[in-house]
C-alpha cells in the first residue's frame, strides 16, 4: 500500500476542498487525514491531506504529474507530495554543548524519530565521542574567519552528496551564511535559548536575568537571513524566580531547549509544517 | 448568507470525506472549515464541517432532509446540523459560590459568549443580587430531601418552557438526578474542582492537600449517572507547594475553575464537542 | 496580639540574620515567617520577616524607633515595617475594558483581597455602572491633551485625600505622567498584555500575531518612566496556534490579564514584593 | 572554608529560629541561606539552613555534638547536618527503557548533578551498552519469582559495600521489597508515569487514554510499602487531545518522566527535601 502526504497552499477560492477530495477518489485513494486552514487576512488557503492507495498500479510520479495538470495548475497551487516510505535525511550541526545532541540521538536510537541522520558536522571535536557511541559519522569542520568560506564549501559538499533534506542546528553557535540558507530555505531548524522575540541575539539568559522576567523560554525556528527572526515552529517556557542565578537559568533552559528542538524536528520530519509570510502553519 | 455547521460520526469506511464534500458542492455551498478524526481503536469516523450557502433559495430544513436521505442513511451516520443564526440557550445553575457566576456573566455581557442565558436557577438566594445586576431572571428553587422531586419538576418545567439547549452547573453543589440527566444527555456541563480522575467526590482540595500533590487542577465534564465520571471537556492545572494551606488551594482553584468552565462552555456553545464512548472529541 | 511584617535590604555582611532574630526575641516577639535572599552579583541582602508580639505593652512606633537605632542604622538598612492591622488602600484606574475590573471587584467582594478600595477613577464613564453595582465611588476624570495636567491634579488630590497607598491600572489605556510616578514610586501596578520584554508598547496582540509566536503572555509590572520597562511582578502565558486570529488572541489574553494582575495585586498588598535595581524580589 | 547544611523539624515553639541562628553565630558561622515552614495543622516546625565557617579549627563532628547537646535536645528536634564536601552516592536501578537513563547520565556527565553514581543495577542486560559508554559499572541481577530474595541480597550487598546514600528507580519496572524500603526509608526515588493519585499501578497511559483526560502527567515520589502512595517530590504535566493514541501519550510521557525524575534527583541530592506525614517539604 502506498501512503501519500499532500501539502497545498493557494489563494482561497470556492471548491478547493471538494476538488482535491474528488481527485483522490478518482485515483482510488482513501483519505485518512484532512486538515485545512484559511488565513483570512491574506486570503490564503492551506491544506494537509494523507491518503492511502491500495492498487499495485499506483505510481507516485504519475500521480504527481496528474495532480499538477488536473488540479494544481487550475487553482495555481504551491504544492508538495511526499511518499511515506521516503524518510527525510537530517544533518546535525553541533558545537560544544551536548544536551540537545544526547537528547536527539537517544530519541533517534529508540525509534521515536521518523528520519535518518547520515552524519554530524561540528566546528569542534568535543562531541565526537558521543557521535562514536551512537555510531554516526562525525565530520570535524573547523570554522575561523579565514576558513569560513572554505568550511561552508565542505559542508555543502557533504550535504549534497548525502542528499540531505534538512539541517538541525543543535546549539551550533555559529551564524550560518546566506549561501547555505538559500539552498535550504525553511529547511534549517535552529534552537534559540529565549522566548523570541524577547532577547534576540547572544546571551539571552543573561538578558533575561537582567530584565528580571518570571518566565524563561526556548524557541525553535527556521533560519532566515535576519538573525533569530525566522518562522517560529515551536516554543515552550518555564517559571523562574529572583532566586535563580544566571547559571540556574541556563540549566533550566537546557531542558526547554532539548524538548522544544525535538518537537520541532518531529513536526518538520512528519511534514506537518508549512511556511507563509514568515509564519508557520502547524498541522496536528 | 446561511452558515451551517455539520457534526457527523459513523463507522469508518472509504469515501466519506469525498462524499460529504461533494454533497456540499452539489448544494452550491462553500466549505470554510473541515476537520476529521478517526478513532482507530473503535474504527469510528468523526467530522466537523462549516459551510456557507449564498443562494437565497437555500432552506435549512430541505438541506437536512436531503442530507439524511442522500448521505446520512447511506453511511449510517449519526449527525447534527446547526444554523449559525440560532444561538444555543443555556440555563445557569448556581448555589452560593459566586466566582464562576461573575466570570460567566462578565463574559456574557462583553459579547464573548455565543449563546443566550434566559435564566439562572439556584437552591439559595445568596447570589440573586448578581443576577439582578446583570438583569437576568433568577429563580430560587430550594432543594431539601423532601422537596427534591418537586424541585426537579419545577426545574424541568422552566427548562422546557424556555427551550433550553444545555445546562451549566456553575458550582451548583447539588447532585443532579438521573431524570434531568436523561433529558439533557451530554448537555449538562459541570465544573469539578480537581484534576479528575484524581480526587473524585466531595472536598477534593482537602484530599489534594492530604496527598501532598505539587499540582492541582480543575475539570469540566458532562454529567453522567456515575459521579464525576462523565466525558471530560476541558482541564487545567496550576502548581502548588507544601506551603499552601487548604484555603490557599481553594483560592488558587477558583481561578482554575472559572477559566476551565468558561472554556468548556465556549466549546459546547460553538458546537465543537462530540461525545463517543464516554470521551470527547474536541474540534479546533 | 500584634503582627508585624518587616522588609529589609542592605549590603550583605555577616550576622544580619542572627542580629535581626535576636532583636525580635529581645522584644518578646515570636518569628512566624522568615525568608531571605542574597543577590550575589550586587552583594545585596534582602529579608522578609513576620513576627507576633503578645504583650499588651507592645507599641509599633516604639518598636520602629528601636529597630532603627539599634539595628537598621548599624547595618545601613533600607527597611519598612507594617502592622497587619493596617490594610493598604488601593486606587483603581480604569478606562473602557471591564474584564480586569470585574475580576478584581468580584475578588474584593468575596474577601479574597487584603486591601481597601476607596474609589475608582476613569477617563470614561463606560464602567460607572459596575462601580455602582459594587457600591464603590466612581470618579470620572476625562483626559485630553489640553486637560491632562488638570486631570492629574484632580487625581493627585483624590489620592492624597484618601491616603491611597498604591494604584492599580486595570487596563487604564493612558500613559501616566512622571509626576504621578514620582509620588508613587514602585507603587503603581500596570498590566501589560504581552510577555514583556516582547512586544513593548501599543497593540501587542497585533504584534504577536504578526510574529507568529506559539505562546502569548501578560505581564504585571511597576510603572516607571520608561514605557513597559518597570520591575516585573508577575507573568503568565498560554499557548496559541496559527489558527488563532487577532481577536482570539485578545480573548485568550483577557483571561491571562485578569489572573496575572490579581496575583500581582495580592503580592503587593501582602507586602511580599521588594524592588531593587529595576527587578523584584518576590517572597513566598 | 566549611559549608554546612542543616535540616531540622520539631514541634513548633517560640524562639527556635533565634536559638538556631544564635548557635551559628556563637560557632563563628555565617548564615547564607535560611528558610522555614510551619505546618499549622500538625503544629510542626521545619527549617533548612546553610552556613559557612571560615575558621581552620572548625570540626564537623564537634559541631554536630555541640548542636545535639546545646540545641537539638532542648527543642526535641529531628535533625540532619551535611557537609557540602560529601557528595551523596546514588545507585541507579534500570530495566529496559532507556530515556531516563540517558537523560540522567548526560546530566551527570555535564556536571549538572551534585552526586556520584558508583554503579547501575538492572534485571536485564539491554542497557549495558549505555552504562559502558558512560564508563559506569553495570551489574546485571536478573529477578524472577524464584530468585527474587537472592537478587535482593545481592543488591543490598552492593549498596552497602559502596555506601550508597539513595536509590533512583529510573523506570525499573520491578516492585521493590519492603526489606529494601526499610533500609532506605525515604531514600528510594521512583518515577511514576501518571499524575498521581490518578492512575495508580500498571499501564497508567492506557488508563489515561481510556478516561479521556486532556492532560497527562508524571510523578516522582519516595517509595513506600503501599504502591505509588509515597511522598510526592515533583510532578509535571502536558496537554493531550483526543487525537493522541496511546503510543503518543507514551512518547509525550517520556519527556515528562525524564524531566520530573531529574528534578527530583537534584532536589534530593541538594538536601532540599524533608518528609513528614507522607508529604514532602521542598525548600527552594
Amino acid at each position: 500500500m502506498n501512503k501519500i502526504t499532500i501539502l497545498i497552499h493557494c489563494h482561497d477560492q470556492p471548491n478547493i476542498i471538494a476538488s482535491v477530495t474528488n481527485f483522490i477518489v478518482k485515483n482510488n485513494g482513501n483519505i485518512v487525514y484532512i486538515d485545512q486552514y484559511v488565513d483570512r487576512e491574506q486570503n490564503i488557503f492551506f491544506m494537509r491531506l494523507e491518503s492511502e492507495f491500495v492498487s499495485d498500479n499506483f505510481n507516485t510520479n504519475n500521480f504527481k504529474t496528474d495532480f499538477k495538470t488536473s488540479l494544481a495548475d487550475k487553482f495555481t497551487m504551491k504544492w508538495r507530495i511526499y511518499s511515506s516510505e521516503a524518510k527525510p535525511k537530517m544533518a546535525l550541526f553541533v558545537s560544544k554543548y551536548d544536551h540537545c545532541l544526547y537528547d536527539l540521538l537517544a530519541r533517534y536510537n529508540s525509534g521515536e524519530l521518523n528520519l535518518e541522520i547520515p552524519f554530524i558536522i561540528s566546528n569542534h571535536n568535543d562531541l565526537k565521542h558521543i557521535a562514536d557511541n551512537f555510531k554516526i559519522p562525525f565530520y570535524h569542520i573547523p570554522v575561523t574567519k579565514e576558513t569560513k568560506t572554505n568550511a561552508e564549501e565542505k559542508q555543502l559538499e557533504l550535504l549534497k552528496s548525502h542528499n540531505i533534506d534538512f539541517i538541525v542546528l543543535a546549539r551550533y553557535m555559529q551564524i550560518v551564511s546566506n549561501k547555505l540558507i538559500d539552498v535550504y530555505k525553511n529547511k534549517i531548524i535552529n534552537i534559540h535559548h529565549s522566548f523570541l522575540p524577547a532577547f534576540v541575539g547572544a546571551k539571552p539568559y543573561h538578558s533575561a536575568y537582567k530584565r528580571g522576567v518570571k518566565i524563561i523560554g526556548a524557541t525553535s525556528h527556521y533560519v532566515t537571513e535576519e538573525l533569530d527572526a525566522g518562522p517560529i515552529i515551536e516554543q515552550d517556557v518555564t517559571r523562574v524566580t529572583h532566586a535563580h542565578a544566571i547559571q540556574d537559568l541556563i540549566a533550566k533552559g537546557r531542558d526547554l531547549e532539548k524538548i522544544v528542538l525535538a518537537n520541532a524536528v518531529k513536526l518538520h520530519a512528519n511534514r506537518k509544517v508549512m511556511v507563509f509570510n514568515n509564519k508557520t502553519i502547524i498541522f496536528t
